[in-house]
């Protein structure tokens, strides 16, 4: 990364130290000089607040937390993927609202004793995914803390379309997916079961998915411009944001795991672990896929999939068979303190 | 507060339990439950994004992170107490752009093993805060930690008027103060030291001030409209954030020492635990007061004190004497990892 490249023009290549040793301004500094701020940055970092622009009229907001230990581990993902996993998260909340996003503010609580390499790495990740979704961090806060914690919030421009809600599904619409399933739940398993056997293929991939998830921004304003009636950011697993999507319409939803996508890969690395692929592609969380109801007759944007319908009714069905209890569906996504 | 009243009619008077025992949507639901939003609140808690109102066509956001054992002290202050501190510290940097709060979304990280009623505690202070300047908190989210964050986001309405920031203050301009200094600092000591003797006036107060700030947040907007040229929320103390206006600015700040309310009971206090009350003012934070420039000639809003004067040159003086070198400026606010 750029860094403090503006102020020290030949920095030294040995250990730059920890964040106790650069201090609070020097930390901000290092993770905002030379940044490319998008258009819509009336008044970027630097004073009390920002100031972003919002044609629209109107403005989307979404916050996540992502806590070492708990979202993420050192040890496993560096710190440039755990910057990317933290912004990709609440990019894709924007993206489920139809919206596309205009800005991030970062609030870093950081152990003074965290070599600086490490927050260097987290502000690239961050900034990287920002840029993907064309988009800067205009501001932030950081403090000192025991355990590493990232707080994001971005912002988004609906752009003169409704927002879509996860309360507008109807009996009669047709349910769609975009984006993968099941690749970080099989990632995570490879990394707390250690790899499969060498006759297995890669799982690096579903190791990558994990560690960095990749969710089809486009596709949430592809949604909503062709008239999605629901949309929700599947963080917590399909069968359980299938849920949250069911209750808030006051619908059921039923869907064919025919037309799910299980890659071939979550099948190969799901038996090399004596796991099973399909409760990863129903029940895994954060691979923020995109899951939308459709008026019945609509065509699916290019890049969905039809996985199911809207009837009437309450929760979650599986090929139309069983209804799945509320306490069976709900455990499958991640609760904190649970 | 309300809470879980609208799930259980006849909530238990015993300990409700830990946030463990109630799991990541019943806290959620315990934190939103029955609270009032703001009328420009298109769209709140309960989706992947909340949808404000921005009629002005631009947004104002800033976020900040207060760390328990860093920023506060459940031993020292109230998680009421708490919940008030981290909303206002983000008002009153929304008011320092001129701008009114619009909403505010939070991000709470929390060890399982925290009562309830802390948590209670925490989001009742947060909603009477933002209560006071007439927002809601339209989103947020909750998850496990070892240590008690508290990261919040407050956005802002500028209502047409330009966006008063730290660099316009201009040589001949004259330096107006709005709201307390060296009140925080004061109770801080007090805290730190244990109480002063019996024969001084009671520290209530500036123990009070400690713990709940009182920023003027209606002055920022009333600054901006009598024409503003520069303008700071005083959270790291009066030397230093007068010093991030000088530097941002390009210009010298002088302070006229005689003018700066030094509150007859900051002096008992100091007088008390044998302190300095002009240090307290000079360079104490958290009481949140509004510093800003105004042009010569302009009559400043009422409740605005004139404390000083823009100059040609740079740094801060205090009685046109001796320039206060930069290390001597700056230690004098919190800086996090020093």
């Amino acid at each position: 990364m750029c860094a403090a490249g503006g102020v020290t023009p030949d920095p030294p290549l040995s250990d730059p130290g920890t964040v106790a040793d650069l201090g609070e301004f020097g930390l901000i500094a290092r993770i905002t000089a030379g940044r490319e701020l998008s258009p819509g940055t009336l008044l970027g970092p630097g004073d009390d607040a920002a100031v972003l622009a919002a044609a629209d009229g109107r403005v989307v907001v979404t916050t996540d937390v992502l806590v070492e230990g708990v979202h993420f581990r050192l040890d496993w993902s560096t710190p440039h993927q755990v910057g990317r996993k933290a912004v990709a998260a609440n990019l894709a909340d924007v993206a489920a609202m139809g919206a596309v996003p205009t800005a991030l503010v970062v609030g870093l609580a950081v152990p003074g004793r965290t070599p600086i390499s490490t927050v260097d790495g987290l502000a690239a990740g961050m900034w990287a995914e920002a840029a993907q979704a064309g988009v800067g961090i205009v501001g932030g806060d950081v403090v000192s803390s025991e355990q590493l914690v990232v707080a994001v919030t971005a912002l988004g421009d609906l752009q003169g379309r409704a927002p879509v809600t996860r309360s507008g599904a109807r009996p009669g619409d047709v349910l769609g997916l975009c984006g993968r399933l099941g690749w970080s739940a099989a990632g995570l398993a490879v990394l707390r079961r250690g790899l499969p056997s060498p006759s297995a293929r890669s799982p690096q991939a579903v190791v990558a998915a994990h560690r960095v998830p990749e969710p089809p921004y486009g596709a949430g304003p592809q949604a909503a411009s062709a008239g999605a009636t629901a949309m929700i950011d599947i963080s917590d697993g399909l069968l359980a944001d299938a849920g949250h999507v069911a209750e808030a319409s006051g619908v059921g939803i039923g869907i064919d795991s025919a037309a799910l996508p299980v890659a071939s890969l979550l099948v190969e690395v799901a038996s090399a672990l004596d796991a099973d692929a399909r409760h990863w592609v129903l029940t895994g969380g954060e691979d923020h896929a995109l899951l939308a109801s459709f008026p019945a007759g609509v065509a699916l944007p290019v890049g969905w999939t039809e996985i199911g319908v809207v009837r009437e009714g309450r929760g979650v069905t599986v090929d139309g068979g069983e209804v799945l209890p509320r306490d069976e569906v709900l455990p499958a996504g991640w609760q904190h303190f649970s």
